[in-house]
Formats: C-alpha cells, sequence, structure tokens
C-alpha cells in the first residue's frame, strides 16, 4: 500500500532569527542539520524507506531530504526539486524579524497576517534586496510577489495532483521534504482541515508525518507522526 | 555553447584502503569530502555553474555532487541518477585489496585485468556479500556478475547518447559526477582515444574536467581541467 511521509526542513537560520522567510533561500542551522539526520535515522529505524522524493528548490529543504536520505542509505532514490513546493511567499515581510514587523504595520495587523487564511502580506517591493524575479532558478517560474495560505495552497495541490499523486498509486513510498506551509496545504487537502483551524496547526520541524493510502488513494486512516507509531 | 563538466568522486574509503570497489557502495572519506567541497567551490570561482546534473546510484558519487552543489549555491538545479554511471563492476575482485589479489590470482593475472580493456575478471559468486543482485536499489537492473573497461563502455554510451546528450544539445551546461572508469568511458568516446591508450588514463579524484561543445555538439576543442583555465 501507498505511504506518503512529510517532513518540514529543520531549523533554518532564520526560523532562530525569528524572521520571515519565504522563498528567500537560507541555510539550516547545526540544529537544523541533526533535525534532518535524525528524522533519517528514524525512518530507518521504523523500516520506513522512502523509495521517491519530492522537494522544493530551496536549500533548507533540499539539504534537509539529502541529509535524511543519506541517514537512513536512500540517497540513491529519485528527487525530484518543484517551486511548487516551496515555502509560502512573505512578500514584503520577508527578512523582517517579529519586532521590525510589529513597529512598522502595527501589532493588530501583524496578526491577521500570521492567521488569516487569505489575506495576502504586503506585495514584495520592486527592486528590494530579497527579490528573487531575476534568480536563475525561477527562470520560467511566476515568482509571486506575496502569497496568502490560500494562494500556497493553489500552486501546491495542482502538484500534488498531477505530480506526486501519480507516483503514489504506483504504489511507491513518497517522501515530501519541504515547508510549514507548502505541508499545511497538503494535511489540510489529505486530513480534511477547516480554513479557519489550519492557520493555526503547527508542523514540527524534523518530524516525519505518516499518512497510509488504501485502494481508492484516500488516506486509509488519519496522519501519525512516524516517532509515536 | 553547451558545457560539460565531469568529477571523479572524492577520495573513497576503499580508495585509501586500496580495495577494489566497483558497485560496492562505499562511503567518501574526510578528504573525499573536502575534494568534493573544493570541486564545487572552483566552478563557482571560474563562474562555471551547471545548470543540470547526472550521477550513478552510488553513494560517492551522489554525495560529491551533493557536496559540490552546496557548495557553488546550485543544490536545486534537477539531477538524474542512473546505474549506467556506476563505476565498473569488479565481479570475483570486489572487497579483495591488490596484495590479496595478487595472492589469490598472481602478479601476471591482475596485470592483465587492470590493463586490458576487453578481459573481464572473474565473475561475482553467487552468494557472495558483495552481490548486489537482490538489492532495492537494482531492481529491475541487470546487475552485471563482472565488467571489463569495454562492457562498461557498452552501458555508459547509450545513455550518454539517449539522456545526456539530448539535454547538453538545449544548451545546458552539464555535470556528471561519477567514477573512474565510467568517466573514462566517456573521455575516450568525446577525445577519441585508443583501447590501448584508455586503460592507462588516470582520472584524478575532484578535479572537473571540461568539454565545450560547438554547434554540431561535437567537442570543440580538447578537454582541459578547469583548475588550469
Amino acid at each position: 500500500m501507498p505511504k506518503l511521509i512529510l517532513v518540514r526542513h529543520g531549523q533554518s537560520e532564520w526560523n532562530l532569527a525569528n524572521r520571515f522567510t519565504g522563498w528567500w533561500d537560507v541555510d539550516l542551522t547545526d540544529k537544523g542539520v541533526e533535525e534532518a539526520i535524525a528524522a533519517g535515522r528514524l525512518l530507518a529505524e521504523r523500516g520506513l524507506l522512502p523509495t521517491v522524493a519530492f522537494t522544493s528548490l530551496q536549500t533548507r529543504a533540499i539539504k534537509t531530504l539529502n541529509l535524511a536520505l543519506e541517514a537512513c542509505e536512500r540517497l540513491w532514490i529519485p528527487v525530484t526539486k518543484d517551486w511548487r513546493l516551496n515555502e509560502r511567499h512573505y512578500g514584503g515581510l520577508t527578512g523582517l524579524d517579529k519586532q521590525e514587523t510589529r513597529d512598522k504595520y502595527g501589532d493588530e495587523q501583524v496578526h491577521i497576517w500570521r492567521r488569516s487564511f487569505d489575506v495576502p502580506p504586503p506585495a514584495m517591493e520592486e527592486g528590494s534586496e530579497f527579490d528573487l524575479s531575476d534568480d536563475p532558478r525561477y527562470a520560467g517560474v511566476p515568482v509571486p510577489r506575496a502569497e496568502s495560505l490560500k494562494l500556497t495552497i493553489e500552486r501546491v495541490l495542482p502538484y500534488w495532483e498531477s505530480a506526486i499523486l501519480p507516483v503514489l498509486s504506483s504504489g511507491e513510498t513518497v517522501l515530501i521534504s519541504a515547508h510549514g506551509n507548502s505541508l499545511r496545504a497538503l494535511v489540510k487537502h489529505l486530513s480534511g482541515i477547516s480554513d479557519e483551524e489550519i492557520t493555526g496547526l503547527e508542523i514540527p520541524t524534523g518530524q516525519p508525518i505518516v499518512y497510509e493510502f488504501g485502494d481508492n488513494l484516500r488516506p486509509s486512516g488519519e496522519r501519525y507522526y512516524l516517532k509515536d507509531a
């Protein structure tokens, strides 16, 4: 039976600094590296070995994947990288820490952005140092100016349907190494979580979340953390 | 214009121990890790940034690739892994060190195997601890019992023609991270080296070798080491 394993990348430099990261490409911290290795060791220990993997175009997710695959001796499986698994694009908030954001926009507005399902943050300013429109990594990609969680879901789900589900349906054990919000998009879809609830759902870093699938390619039960299995 | 970069994996544990490795999956040494990172830094320094990569199904080549891509900030490029870029299969010699091989088969025979173009080593024995026929990594792959350099070339070149050349022809800068003999196969083909000469050609570990291609998809000049460019 097909299985799906979701892993949020280990701690990044800007998780640690409490800055809005989004599409900006930051590295893992030493702790993040350890979390990724621990995730791979857990997969090996439980004998849940991925046969195919997907990740974003962002270093922190790719490194998490590579470290986890090395730890479970599966570096050789096919890996596909796609921008549609990238983190939510935080637009003009990119690079700001929590305090800077509050100072600039006020507590109430920040609360709305953080918890709203469909209100995008302010758009990335033209010429901002964090603007990635001209990055060769995103050649041909419609780089967003800012995304709500709703907009994030609107590019994650078509990729899920067109690229990941067909692979899963052939019986593979699929590992997705991605980001807090691209994984929220998948968990919302697979576990049927409401718009209101999903913005409050925390996906912990480096903790493999598992879905098992039945014949009809619907999850055969609730998601679970591999550590608790 | 398309460019091709060949990198032989950094020093492996069995390069160091002087054992025949072939398809056996051994890790890089610390020196091998450093060589891989240095290769990536050299690519970045010279501005020769790969846009697509290919590697084998073997950890030492995949890790070399991942470390080099990280060092030149190109972890996000597409990577394809294929068994046809694997090292030559050393059959029954796998796991033996130089002295053990001489003791078992005699100096003269060993010299013939090492330097011959088309004499394969003795076949892998059934049930050998080094037999990978049942490894899930090679499900569906015709795992050889032993390969001469000639046999190695006979599986590398069809892959070159069918998978790599079409990508190169679309103008990409292609990085191949592979092994002494799978790279010899490519260098023999691209530089027109004779059967007699190719067995003596050493491909150094971690040193990017570059071919530039003209309009006709033939190398436009001789290969060169990037460090000398």
